[in-house]
This record gives structure tokens, sequence and C-alpha cells, in this order.
């Protein structure tokens, strides 16, 4: 996680940058903030933005209370072998979410992303940006086989982010049904089952030529 | 849609009902609440219930404003071509959705289905027992050949159940990344494109041996 307390102040200096962010990205939206104009509202130096939390993506990690940082996740799992890129993505995402007190961060944070326009927005633009489109540039080689195959660019493009998309839609739907709805069969279900019956699933949108 | 105004004074009749119907729901959750308790609440004769609504799930889907008879659907799915299952089931789910009016309203559900335990567990149990037991109980030749296979009833049954759970889990994803997070490429995809690459999925889950 963050450093905290590395000089005295620290704490009042990480809560008020905290402040700003979450001001500017509910403001703003999740593109059009900087790490510049968080400084600015914290009226702290921008350095101690990047040092505090490291750049915008994990800013608005701890913003929303996310418990791990998103680029780590992705990384872990599109940098493994890639015919088991969907089933790591369904342990990487389990692994993350199945403590309790995680999970009641993740219940707040999917509850807020449903219902609120705001943290939806936040929430897209941060999803497009951070998540999908690092998930697209790692499997790009897969675009490229199928532009091979005659498909042109833009349409390679687009088809990555749909996948992206429903890779997404697979995990947000699981999330609902073992965490919000909680059907039992579903909660019951431990790693390895979900792993085995999810991870085609993933592995068919991701990459399906592997 | 339900029969209104047959004869006079019917409308306040059904509202009556409407109102009794939601407390009951709200405060015993939807396997507790009989069409008896209702009428009761109500201070009509139960014939009057099943005469303007049909019965005690269609009267939980008039409450909740779910625009469809569920068994009517999952009857048009489970009725055709059991290799067609998967792509059936999301072409039925958009063609029902992808209007501007009921996308509203399903909006509201899902959010207050997400936002309030009681909803949560309403749903939770409307759906375990009018959704998933039916397409449970449709797709059971299934399980019957798992059987066959060396497996026990239980677990064939347990399975089944997971099997329906996840299925619902990647209709729901797609519902919050296409109707509520709104991501461009999943708001952008046609039926065909969504039923092509969805298609696989559901049937995955629902009917893997098909």
């Amino acid at each position: 996680m963050s450093p905290r307390g590395r000089r005295p102040g620290g704490v009042d200096t990480r809560a008020a940058i905290l402040t700003a962010a979450r001001a500017d990205f509910a403001e703003q939206g999740y593109d059009a903030t900087s790490v510049r104009g968080i400084a600015r509202r914290a009226e702290v130096d921008p350095a101690l933005v990047h040092h505090y939390f490291g750049g915008k993506a994990k800013l608005f990690a701890a913003v929303l209370d996310i418990p791990a940082d998103p680029a780590v996740l992705i990384g872990a799992i599109v940098h493994g072998p890639r015919e088991r890129v969907g089933e790591a993505l369904v342990r990487t995402f389990l692994s993350v979410w199945d403590s309790e007190e995680d999970r009641q961060r993740f219940q707040a944070l999917l509850r807020s992303a449903v219902t609120h326009d705001e943290a939806t927005l936040m929430l897209r633009e941060f999803l497009t940006r951070e998540v999908f489109g690092r998930v697209m540039r790692e499997l790009a080689p897969a675009a490229g086989r199928s532009e091979a195959a005659g498909r042109s660019k833009v349409a390679g493009a687009r088809e990555l982010e749909l996948r992206a998309g429903l890779a997404a839609s697979q995990m947000i739907g699981l999330a609902v049904m073992r965490y919000i709805v909680e059907l039992p069969a579903v909660v019951g279900a431990s790693h390895d089952e979900l792993a085995a019956m999810l991870g085609p699933t993933l592995q068919g949108y991701l990459a399906p030529d592997d």
C-alpha cells in the first residue's frame, strides 16, 4: 500500500491530497483530472502526490478504497502463460476480493458505481484507461494475428475493446452473484471450481486463439 | 401484461393488491409470502389476486415492474434447440431490455437489488425459485447424462445450480456494462455480435454437452 508518516505531518498531507482528489475526480471525471490540479487544490507540491500515491491511477484506487493496485494485478495476469490468461484472471480476482474486509469495500464500490452516475462515470473512465487499455495493449499480438486474417486495424481495436468489456462483464457479474445477491451455489463454489468453469469463458474473450 | 379495469373499481382493487404484495414481499421475502396472505392484507378474495395477476411469480414481477413474464421467456429459451440455448438466452435477454422504457425499469431494478438488502433477498429467492429452478428442471436430462458418467445426484443438482448461477452472472454483468456503466464498445455491439460472443459462454454453462 502507500507509504505513510514518512515525515512529520505526513498523515495530514496525505489526507488533504485524498480529499482534493476525491473532489476533483467527482467533479471532472477520471480523464480530466490531473495530478497537478489535485496538488493545487490540496495546496501541496505535485511531487508530494507522487510520493504518497505514486500517480493518478493509484490515487484513484485509494479514493475508491480499492485494496489493490490494478496495474500490478493486470501485470500478474497478462504476463503468465497466454493459454491460461482466463484462469489467471479468475484466480487473481477471487484472491483479491475473498477476504471479509475487502469484500465489504468491494460491495461499497459496486453499490456506489451502480447507484451514482458520478461514480459510474469515474469508474468507466478509469476502467477504460487503466484496465482495458492495459489489457488491450498486452494482448495486442492476438489482434495482429486477426489482422493477418484480413481484418482492419480499427475493427481489431474495437473488437479487442468489446472483448475486454465482456471479460469485465463476467467478472462484475460474478461479483454481484457471489458478494451481493449471494446465491448459495455461487458463494459455496471454491476458487478451483470457479477457475475451471469461468476460466474458459475469460480465455475465449481475451485470447481466443491461445 | 396484466388485465386492467375488467369491472368497475378494478383499478383500485388491482392497486390495493399491488400495495399489499409489495409490503408482504418486503417484510417476508419471496418464499414466505403467499397469495392468501396478500389477499388478506388487501382485504380481497384470493381469487381476485389470481384474476388480476395470475399467481405469485407474476405478481412479484408486477411489484418489481419487470416488464415481462419470466416463465414465458425461460420457456422460449429452453424449448428451442438444445445446442442453441446459449444464443437464445442472449437474444431473448437483449430483446426484452433494449427498449428505452424497459431499460429504465431494468436500471431501477438492478440498482435497488444491488443497494437494498431487502430487495436483494426478494430477488435471490425469486431467481432461485422461478428462474433457476425452472431452468434446472428443463435442463435435467443433461444432469442425468452426467450421473451416468459416475456423479451422484446431489453433486449433479449442486453443479446445475452453480451453472445456472454463472449463466445469470454473465447476463447480469452484461446488463451492468451495457445499461449502467455504458462502456462504449459494449453499448455499441449489435445483438448478432453479442449472441456470437456470449452464446458459447452461456451454452458452456447451461448445456455443455450439446
